[in-house]
């Protein structure tokens, strides 16, 4: 069973390679909230998503042997660039596993990164058997996004760092919001906050239309998603909660905000003006409930994590131009 | 005289206060560089820039009845912000002198930023000549912007945090690129570097047109710009070297690239896709130099400091326009 110590575990195995991400703030930001807001930039993380964390720490764990043959992923995102990297720092091969109307930048961008992608046909193949026989014939281990203890643990030293810093800030009590997709950084932040700061309360945060695990955390029971497009945030877009994970939501998480997409575009362009920081829409859910929906939190400081930052210029400045022009260029 | 001990001693001052900002890289920086680039996120400073940290070392450094009649800056930039944030962490007042057609933006966020802003007419009055008058008065305490010990100093700790990155990074030999303007920031970066890491060199990088600094240092004495409009580096746009900098510059820098707007606004997106970093103009001209200029460098890793991220939403979309789409939102 996954704990604080396998966490620790990973803490220790990433020492050096993966990287402290700082937590910011802005008085600007605590005057919208009315309250302390501190950002957890886990966007400045390798290949810009927390992504990198539980990639690193599933191939720092795996014996020399295993890891030697190469891994395999599925992924068009932040988790086929994670463990690119990962297997690229450890001398080892990945294979990435992508639709083939997957976005052009991305498959290029992945293969930049040391990526060998292979390409399925969405109508016509079926993904997982691919992957399964390529895993087979080429004995390549395969790295889940979030159903994988190894990850979930990596993701957790996201926790340990907030807890260590919130420490060194002087933040006691603090509603942590995580963008919580299958939830592999929400539980294994649960998790890590649950022992090093236990007077921190764990909030997952969805996209309007797609709240599975919130919903899932009201029912008792994994509910799902009725559809997978029509959001911005893709990047915590999934089916619904992931089987690991969801347990562990459920025994450590409390109900989270459920923001719009134009929520979440405000978030960015308050982080490009007041932090200084690129976060994708996922990535900003967390800010946007910060900012937006403190009132359904408990009192004390809020915590948001800005899970990812890996958003095309287009995007970025539909964010910028939606705004009011009052919203500031400082610090 | 100043030197590493006074250093040390404004970092000790700034425990806590200052941020200690990451240093970050990516593969994509790299290969088109054709060697290890590092950036040190000077934007996700307090008030988004380096300027914060000597404003807090000199404020820090005053006894306490002078720091509680409060202090002065000229500034419509990055100092003012500074200056103003350092003062209301210490429970003080700022007054800000700024020109009357300064950005309205710019006026209204230095006040929300809790400063006093007096407005002067350019054309009439005497900026100098009404702030001594405001300073005797009230007796406030000028904070100059690099013609200062104790500032200079505080931009130092930069480079005392760079020389303990580098370390835990295993970089050894490098080139040091610092943004320079009145030479506070590579000043004190440089006195920090010549203790902690003599094998580093340091290049002050300017605009084309703006070059005071390398051509002062080529020269062996203060050259003055002929001309302070007509850059979009506003930040780093100075008539000529400080005189208490430039005779540290003297002694410990190397000659620097000298670089233009479009690699600035290059270096901005670069920094937005693949850093996920906002950077402003004159900030990213080290990191400009480091991209397209590292042959006249000596050979090695190159660390690029990118001094601040105070860009408005206009300037920032024409960084992004202006580029090739093949410039890619990966980390």
């Amino acid at each position: 069973m996954i704990g604080v110590e396998m966490i620790r575990a990973a803490a220790r195995r990433a020492n050096g390679r993966v990287r402290q991400t700082p937590l910011l703030s802005s008085p600007f930001l605590d005057e919208i909230a009315g309250r302390r807001v501190f950002v957890k930039a886990e966007c400045l993380q390798h290949t810009g998503s927390f992504k990198f964390r539980g990639a690193w720490s599933a191939l720092s764990a795996m014996d020399e042997k295993t890891r030697a043959r190469g891994v395999i992923a599925y992924s068009s995102g932040n988790h086929a660039q994670g463990v690119t990297l990962a297997a690229r720092m450890h001398n080892t091969h990945a294979v990435i596993i992508m639709p083939s109307d997957a976005p052009a930048l991305k498959i290029a961008n992945t293969k930049a990164l040391g990526a060998e992608v292979v390409l399925y046909e969405r109508a016509t193949e079926d993904r997982d058997a691919l992957g399964a026989d390529l895993a087979e014939a080429r004995g390549l281990t395969l790295v889940k996004p979030f159903d994988d203890p190894f990850v979930v643990a990596g993701q957790g030293t996201v926790g340990l760092e907030i807890a260590a810093q919130a420490r060194a800030a002087g933040i006691e009590k603090a509603a942590v919001l995580v963008p919580c997709g299958g939830g592999g950084l929400t539980s294994g932040t649960a998790l890590a906050l649950a022992d090093e700061a236990p007077h921190m309360s764990v909030h997952p945060v969805e996209p309007e239309g797609f709240d599975d695990t919130n919903r899932s955390l009201a029912s008792g029971r994994i509910e799902r998603n009725p559809t997978l497009t029509g959001s911005i945030c893709d990047a915590i877009i999934t089916p619904s909660p992931g089987e690991l994970p969801f347990p562990i939501l459920r025994r450590l998480c409390q109900p989270g905000p459920v923001v719009s997409d134009n929520a979440c575009l405000q978030a960015m362009a308050l982080a490009f003006s007041h932090l200084k920081i690129v976060v994708e829409p996922g990535g900003a859910a967390a800010l946007a409930g910060a900012l937006f929906h403190a009132d359904m939190l408990p009192e004390g400081d809020v915590i948001a994590i800005a899970s990812g930052g890996n958003v095309d210029d287009a995007m970025f400045e539909l964010a910028l131009s939606g705004r009011d022009q009052k919203a500031a260029p400082n610090g």
